[in-house]
């Protein structure tokens, strides 16, 4: 029990990979938004499968439906229904997933839950549940961008160990998109191309971290003491298949500072204040200070590969199973569209939150 | 708005660093729980300032006092109000502090926020604020331990550059507990308390990393797909002062893996499935597996040193600020309480919501 | 931004009279319930338009179709999402609409609220909504009765001045559908449909009172202070369509009363504790205590009338409006299943809760 | 597990009738509002037991106490935590409580729900508990009063079967506070206390009618479809001990008017929309239309009566008891400053949301 993210700005996924679709229901967003599919489409377009020669070749085109909360091309106040409808029905390619649990994905986890499991492509547990974020994500956005000024840019900051040189002030989302890693730098964006390549050819997957930045988010937002904005990202991006941490500013690296080296010295200047470093990633005692936010999250290889491994069966003895059929060596390029909405589903709650009780 | 912690077992906590004093209310404990302050004054003795030479000297016997929801010894399953009054109330030596904001403090944060803060001992951004946490982290500690054995140590894995060796198959409160950084590798240990203590010397302060072991959870709790176990827990820790990040399992250094290395076989024997591995840190797809739960916490120098630090004042004009008064090199050693606290409170929690959904 | 319902078994409504659909994602239903669309399509037959000649013409099929949370037939745990098509989409019906407030409907009222409105149909204010909350009431009322043998019957206790005699003890869904207007005493059913006619004829319409017992709710549902079992069943009743109040027991009633005529008697025998009367309509200090649960709802006669009234444009000038179209002369008929939905929605809610905190 | 309230404005009760003390943490609250205790010591006074002759004669100061929240006379946007210390620990009086149930008080409800009560003096049952809501519920009058111009006056409209003539244009709080029954009638007051000092000579007790009006709403408050005003007004009046019903407007007697007679014309006059009558209670469709807003809560007689009443004891025994000590023959004096509390809580809570969503 617990599909739905936000507490203002607030959206409830729904949906297994095999089934009638997937979707989301978005309640609070603000009404008299200009907003049609067309604002959506490109979202999901970057989420997709099957979008190049790195990624899963699930080949489905996630057209995006809106089934209610707008009216003449305008948003009511009411609830945003959204909705794809599933098309890839190729449930035979996994009848040995009927019986078997696939080492490190959730088909274990979900039996000892729930006592049932749909195992059709993973059911809940598949990455099409993301569809839904992206699409309410993409509302987010445009509310940010329009109303707020605030820019989202989430990229590829490492592959394995191939660790990219990203200038946070100036990368743009045009550069991201310039090539099917969504790598700003360009060379290592090559060389991430052919080892994920090189890794797919061996039937074997690799992990990464995505890097965002955030600008333009006004100094004030964020909710001490639970929901500071660090924290509200943390678990969003937790929430997220296949990633495994976060961190924020300085981070892990901050430990190896001393405080006198990490402190982030506050200025004036034109009336603006700001700091001179920005090791506190913009947000300080879970507000945010008007600096850039930045924060990175690793993402775990995929767990599916076409190799055979040790695994149990349904009635728990020992067996093997081999990954078959469509096989996704790395999921970074994908997860770059899920990192921008769920940091924008924050965001923007946060916005709304701190708008209530402060801007009366 | 949220302060408030948890769906089931939920907690609110109050105070600001001068004033009446802290607490916190906790809703939805289980009624019939023997409780009183002896089960959770222990905890409250773990966080307090004062305790060693290497932590902040503030000097406060933070003595709770259940004020609700216990009767004879009892919980009733009413709210439990438990409450530490402020004692040292020497704001005289804040009154720089009412002009000036403080380097990476949220003297700057909540002024944007709010226009208006407590300036005396950081009001609520004080550490303080954690005795609600630790309080009743006590009590789902002690709910977990009876009710479904499970066992949470936390410790203090790095300090500065100081990386200590724990087995968290072995590792004991009393190991933890045995000396004052709160390290159970007693020669790390050792090192790191004499690096804190030149720290401190130099007026200076130094981060680190706690780590978190939780032995005994079964497999089954976890709500995917937003309150993912990892994901509450991320939050949880994000949430606590001075933190920098989360990582589970394989964490950051899981992206230097392929997923043929990464994945845990599964096995089973004597009818008990379990791991060969445990790279997903005892959580798969946001439920807990039954392996032990493992992760980190980094935590960045204290902000407060006593050298002179570039900032503005309340009228945003350039200014400088030198720290004087309370001097806490090193946040660590009473950080692994609240760690352990949050911990135990998002577990709880979630162990109410799967017997709710799934236990019927 | 409240299209939820529910704590533990939440429900989330979307959909406007005029659109691609309605519908409602359920999340939290416990996993491994048997059920598929026939388990819920009786219950939006007893709702849907055009179904007797007392009630609206809207002719709609009203057929739903479950998208996900069920596999083989069973639950999943998961969310599931239900939905139906609108098919009517006779908009040209209401073009006055577009530019007149309707007196007592809440066209005025979602203008002054959101600053847009769709006008076709009523848009979201429609009664189209409570399909959803139809739909998912199935759901919770077979759970209620399957898993804790509770058993719900609302019924039409009033129309106008015509007051029906019904015996809460052994009133039963058979006697209650065994006429148009759902009203289990005979005799009062011809009458009150002879009025509902002669009213529709005169193109008005008339309201009353719809009366639930629930027999079966064992002693300790309901949380107080705040989420006390009579106050969510108020709120839930409250939030239907025309609805304008609630009572409960003796209800408006009991302040004839003196405390000794009032309280009820507790009494044991054959290990059960009862009371001689039931006056606290089967729950008392917000929990349940095992006799029959049983409250009243009045509902206003429907605003839509067929006569020339008085109203502003959406310009704020004085005109007139005359109701044309379809006319539903009395919405209690189709109220009763609403009333039942709600009612089962707010009760599992409870058990769930119920069982989460003290079943542990 | 509900002992909060609120959305934005979110309210936590705890206490037991005997213990360390009742009290309330406000999380929500606007910052910069100037609050002191004597913002709140009248309610509270209005309240307390021992005010007059015709209620209960516990005799306690009720001091409120504000622990965190506000600086230098403002609030801080931090949870205001608020306190009253319990005098009265008369348990003596209570012994026989501890083994018999009282009949119609929640006794053996709790012990059904909990399997533990705490027997002095209805513990959590107490009317004491309202102290929280009452002392948050002048904050939020306040807010109401200062900020949206909003006013509340509730009154005794009933006792028994005397009925007050009220004009709810024009009724005023030092009409309603003119007379120790707190109704603005001075003649029906006359005979409700004479009623009342005659009941309380025979050792019973009387119920009544409490009713509301608030002026100054602006039109847009509401968050349908669950969140109705209305849904959450009769919510807050029916979480009241011992109240039994809620109905707005035209109400119950609404059902006695066809739509015709019912509809409220609107009609627009000096750039003002306003409606001829007001059978809508000031409210449509969920959301307020800038009419006054006006409702009624019916109180049962209070349960404690000195007479011998049968019941059973802990051991599921049948037995009698009668009632001794303290005798409150008459809730509705106190009752009154609870309804306007909860109204309040109510109302300030959809403003915040409104805003939030609307507002941007």
């Amino acid at each position: 029990m617990s599909n739905s993210f936000g507490e203002l700005f607030r959206i409830t996924t729904w949906g297994e990979s095999h089934g009638g679709g997937v979707g989301v229901v978005l309640d609070g967003c603000p009404p008299r938004l200009a907003l049609t599919e067309a604002d959506i489409q490109p979202d999901l377009d970057r989420r997709r499968p099957g979008q190049s020669k790195i990624v899963t070749p699930r080949n489905e085109s996630d057209t995006i439906r809106i089934l209610s909360g707008t009216f003449e091309g305008k948003t009511l106040g009411t609830p945003i229904s959204m909705m794809v409808q599933n098309q890839d029905q190729r449930s035979e390619a996994y009848t040995e997933m009927a019986t078997k649990f696939r080492p490190s994905h959730a088909d274990f986890t979900y039996v000892a839950k729930y006592g049932i499991r749909n195992w059709q492509g993973g059911g809940r547990t598949s990455a099409r549940e993301t569809i839904g974020r992206v699409a309410a994500g993409a509302i987010a956005k445009k509310l940010l961008r329009e109303r707020f000024g605030v820019e989202i840019v989430s990229y590829v900051k490492q592959v394995y160990d191939i660790v990219a040189e990203v200038d946070q002030a100036t990368v743009t989302l045009a550069q991201v998109d310039s090539n099917i890693v969504r790598c700003p730098d360009t060379d290592s964006a090559e060389r991430m191309i052919a080892l994920i390549e090189d890794i797919r050819s061996r039937g074997d997957s690799v992990g990464g971290i995505v890097e965002t930045v955030v600008r333009g988010v006004p100094a004030g937002w964020g909710e001490p003491v639970f929901d500071r904005l660090e924290a509200d990202l943390a678990k969003a991006m937790l929430s997220l298949p296949a990633s495994k941490g976060f961190d924020i500013g300085s981070g892990f690296g901050g430990v190896l500072m001393t405080g006198l080296q990490h402190n982030d010295a506050i200025r004036s200047a034109a009336n603006r204040v700001f700091t001179k470093t920005n090791r506190s990633g913009g947000i300080v005692g879970g507000i945010s200070n008007g600096e850039p936010i930045y924060f990175r999250v690793p993402f775990k290889p995929v767990a599916t590969v076409m190799h055979e491994q040790e695994t149990v069966n349904t009635d728990f003895e020992n067996t093997t199973l081999k990954g078959r059929g469509r096989h996704d060596p790395c999921v970074l390029p994908r997860a770059v569209p899920m990192v921008d909405a769920m940091t924008a589903l924050v965001l923007i709650d946060h916005a709304l939150r701190h708008h209530a009780q402060c801007g009366t």
